[in-house]
């Protein structure tokens, strides 16, 4: 098995027949997957997903895989495959399409009208072409086969691409539900027709590789609804992904069945469902659903409502109810269904508004005491069948951290892959595929790249080392504007804090050490404010630690009058 | 069962005969446990600790239970009884013992060896008193009768509290082992007795009580260890909570067995374990116990690391070694066990470390993978069998949140306890047990006391909203001298931002607006600093609303020089 490098040069020039692999996203974090595979001097990309910020990335919107290496070679891309339609893998679009907007994008029916209706919100008409599983495509070298694959979105699939290096396939998201709802399982016959062939290098979802043994299917979360719908008296809300058209199909089968009508809040929800119902991936009967405004008209227990919300968000309508601030209360009669998972980081949230909503006694379901949620991604008894179906001469564990690609590893390990045609590698890494064999030849420098408000890539780490600061120990500012003739301050010191204290009187005796400090440095011939600043720092740095025992960020301005 | 009143009213005074209980913390989130309970004018108090904060309570160190309801009656206060030595128990008591240094402590041997040592680092020496199970004292109208509790650390205590209103039986934290380390299980012997006797008010650890069936044994994990030692050919690093003394046995009898030997690190670890070995709780063969410098000269398969930073603590040792940031390198050969829970909140930083470690190709343990931990609190089933036992006349589940007092209220209904009889109360909420009616009469303020640094009680809920748009959007302060005889600016705008853009130059044409916007504020005669701010804040709001769609905290100072 390979190990990572830490310092990885440059790789050199791919060699002649070879085939490159270089992930920008998706490996070493669940998130912004992008997989960028060149032969013969032409490109060919797999996915071009977002990654959502955690708690040391305040106040970003979205992180994007670094396109820095591809920014000269634009032209040089045949095309994007989408293997579905969920934000971690089309999310990066609208940003991409930027550098190049006549970008062909290559996915399913659903998973293009999903990017339409999402890049339609950025003013993008992009270029598209339609596949479906069993469509060959050739795209200069790269000849593209597309294999159905079973997910927690309808019409997914995995590609097999070919060139003269070899045959790669590359899984996308999959799991391995034997009885899905459309009866569209992953296709392990194809998966096994191309192992005949021979699969050189087999790039695999890792996201539940640490997860033992089997997933349940979707579909036994059916009998669940249907149960909790019997026995409720009040409304019934659930809250899930807006992308899970399986489970809100199933919710409003329930809903059917108990003779409830069915609203649907929350924007990305109303466009993912109206998009889904649209093409016929989501079945509603005539008269089921109906508007909020409709639903609330109805009795109680004639009502359901589905919305977004399952992570927690502050804004959305499932914290509002849980605060008692939104029109909706909910009270003992009531039942809430958490119909999704808990994406890791997002506990304290989920769990403020399940302590929220118990607080009213109404009845909470959610994944940790009733079968609502189902995973999206094959386990590792699931892998171990698609390793022993495949069988393939190279593998590179894609999808995942650290810790899921060498779990996903070490499955490929037991079924016989040799150890050293395994590539653990992380985002950056090349990968080259030369006379059938995948090894690491150096890596191309990728960062974090942060969308904030209008902003893209213009927030830096110092920026967010700064926020975290500010967001721990608040700020400290002195103002002093200076006559440096005089020698004396003819303005301030006006201090000012956030985030630090309750009373501003405390700061009162740090005003006149300023004052006296910057006299005497002007007294003493101090005239750059840059180090009249320095001087007010240590000033007002001192008294803060010894008095408060805190760091506050410190900003002393001073100006020349 | 009663529910919770938004708007409680003061309460009337407590009728004769009546006891008082208040929680002024505890009930509603887990940790910071604080009791009082009052009859004829006198108080007890059980347990004071402290509550650590979670991401929207950022930069604070601890959170006190608000002690504002008894300032005025610390005389009236007979003692405080601890019920074991963790810091949601025991660690808010240098700063209540501020108020009234004298105040008796009655705790265990463990316990109150535990108090005193953290109470030496406040140069606070206490006046306390040993109890014992089976101890009685009298103290003023509060006859105290100790009994032995099972928990996550030795010699813990539960409390029967007779007065003349009725027998109240305070739980403390427990769980039922009932093969312990120690064998010292929670004796449920006296449990049925004081049943037996009557239990009129029963106040129940919640903890666990979403927890179905029974938690194994502390005892199981024995094997597990020695099975980790026994395959392990690196070092072992073990990661666990500072005051789990029976874990540390367990890691400390496998590295014996493997002929290995244990260095402690980190601050409370070696403390704790000191005060724990003294007293003979933790029992060490001679030699096995070394300094990091004798461990860093023994051959890898001779050693084991026991610290703490199994939360993911970022200045931790674990932290560290996981970040390459460490003298101790960590590779192939080592094995990591994180033997502890994973407290709400730490997923994220827990997850970082995990990542780190297996990045290194080090073998990494936890409780995902392996049973390397158990709780410390009674589950579901558990608890049902101490209702069964105990069959209290009025129940009051304590220690959790909503959900988890709310799943021990409903433990208490189904084991055949009167509806009426099962208060649901808060931090703050009045109970009142009058003729053997518990009841909620009322409610005191409570509300968050946050330490921070050397301040207690001076971080607002002002102070932490600023820290929040601070740590999500950084800052913009414009600094404006004004001479306004002259109607001029005279030194100035110094704009400085922190936390919002990367570039500078981006405010520069914001500058040139809030120079002109004040010019014309002072031509039009507005001369009022306050009123030249506010114009200033609107201009730069409003510039950087539409241009970044952000919303940094705007800081105007406009002085006269």
């Amino acid at each position: 098995m390979s190990h990572p490098h830490p310092d990885l040069p440059a790789p050199g020039p791919l060699p002649e027949g070879g085939l490159r692999v270089v992930a920008l996203g998706g490996l070493g974090e669940i998130g912004r997957n992008m997989t960028v595979l060149e032969f013969g001097g032409r490109l060919l990309i797999v996915d071009c997903g977002v990654l959502f910020p955690e708690e040391s990335q305040p106040g970003v919107d979205l992180i994007l895989p670094d396109f820095a290496s591809l920014e000269d070679r634009m032209d040089e891309i045949e095309a994007v495959v989408l293997t579905h339609g969920h934000e971690d893998h089309i999310g990066g679009l609208p940003f991409l399409l930027r550098l190049r907007p006549d970008l062909p994008l290559l996915g399913s029916r659903l998973t293009l009208a999903l990017v339409e209706a999402k890049l339609r919100e950025h003013r993008i008409t992009p270029i598209t072409l339609e596949v479906a599983a069993g469509s060959r495509e050739r795209l200069g070298p790269f000849d593209l086969e597309f294999v159905a694959v079973n997910h927690s979105i309808p019409d997914a699939l995995a590609v097999a691409i070919r060139t003269p290096a070899g045959l790669v396939l590359h899984t996308g998201d999959f799991k391995m539900d034997q009885l899905p709802l459309d009866a569209r399982i992953t296709d392990l016959n194809s998966f096994a027709r191309l192992g005949d062939e021979g699969v050189d290098l087999f790039l695999v979802d890792s996201t539940n590789a640490e997860v033992p043994g089997f997933i349940p299917s979707e579909r036994e979360i059916g009998p669940v609804l249907d149960s909790v719908f019997a026995r409720s008296r009040g409304r019934v809300i659930v809250a899930s992904f807006a992308s899970h058209i399986h489970r809100v199909q199933q919710v409003i089968d329930a809903a059917v069945a108990h003779g409830r009508k069915v609203a649907f809040v929350g924007r990305s929800m109303v466009r993912t469902m109206g998009v889904a119902r649209d093409l016929g991936y989501l079945r509603v009967p005539e008269g089921v659903l109906v508007s909020m405004d409709e639903l609330s008209e109805l009795p109680d227990d004639r009502a359901v409502l589905v919305c977004t919300g399952s992570q927690g968000e502050p804004m959305a309508v499932l914290s509002r109810i849980a605060n008692s601030d939104h029109a909706i209360k909910v009270g003992p009669d009531d039942t809430i269904i958490l119909a999704s998972s808990l994406i890791p980081g997002n506990e304290n949230a989920v769990n403020r508004v399940i302590n929220g909503l118990t607080r009213t006694g109404a009845k909470v379901i959610h994944r940790g005491n009733a079968l609502v949620h189902v995973s999206g991604h094959a386990s590792a008894g699931e892998l171990l069948y698609v390793y022993n179906i495949v069988r393939p001469r190279n593998v590179m564990p894609v999808h995942g951290e650290w810790r899921h690609l060498r779990a996903n590893a070490a499955l490929a390990r037991q079924t016989g892959v040799p150890e050293d045609r395994i590539v653990l590698a992380e985002d950056g890494v090349v990968v080259d595929l030369v006379d059938g064999v995948a090894s690491i030849v150096g890596s191309v420098p990728v960062g974090y790249v942060y969308v904030d408000g209008a902003g893209v890539g213009d927030i830096s780490e110092v920026a967010l080392t700064d926020r975290r600061v500010l967001g721990e120990e608040g700020f400290i500012s002195i103002f002093v504007a200076v006559d440096i003739v005089e020698g004396k301050v003819v303005a301030g010191p006006e201090i000012e804090t956030r985030g630090f204290h309750e009373d501003p009187d405390v700061l009162k005796p740090v005003r006149d050490n300023v004052r006296r400090e910057v006299e005497e440095a002007l007294a003493a011939g101090v005239v750059d404010p840059h180090q009249l600043q320095q001087r007010v720092r240590r000033v007002v740095g001192r008294w803060v630690s010894q008095t408060h025992r805190r760091r506050p960020m410190i900003l002393p301005v001073v100006v020349e009058a």
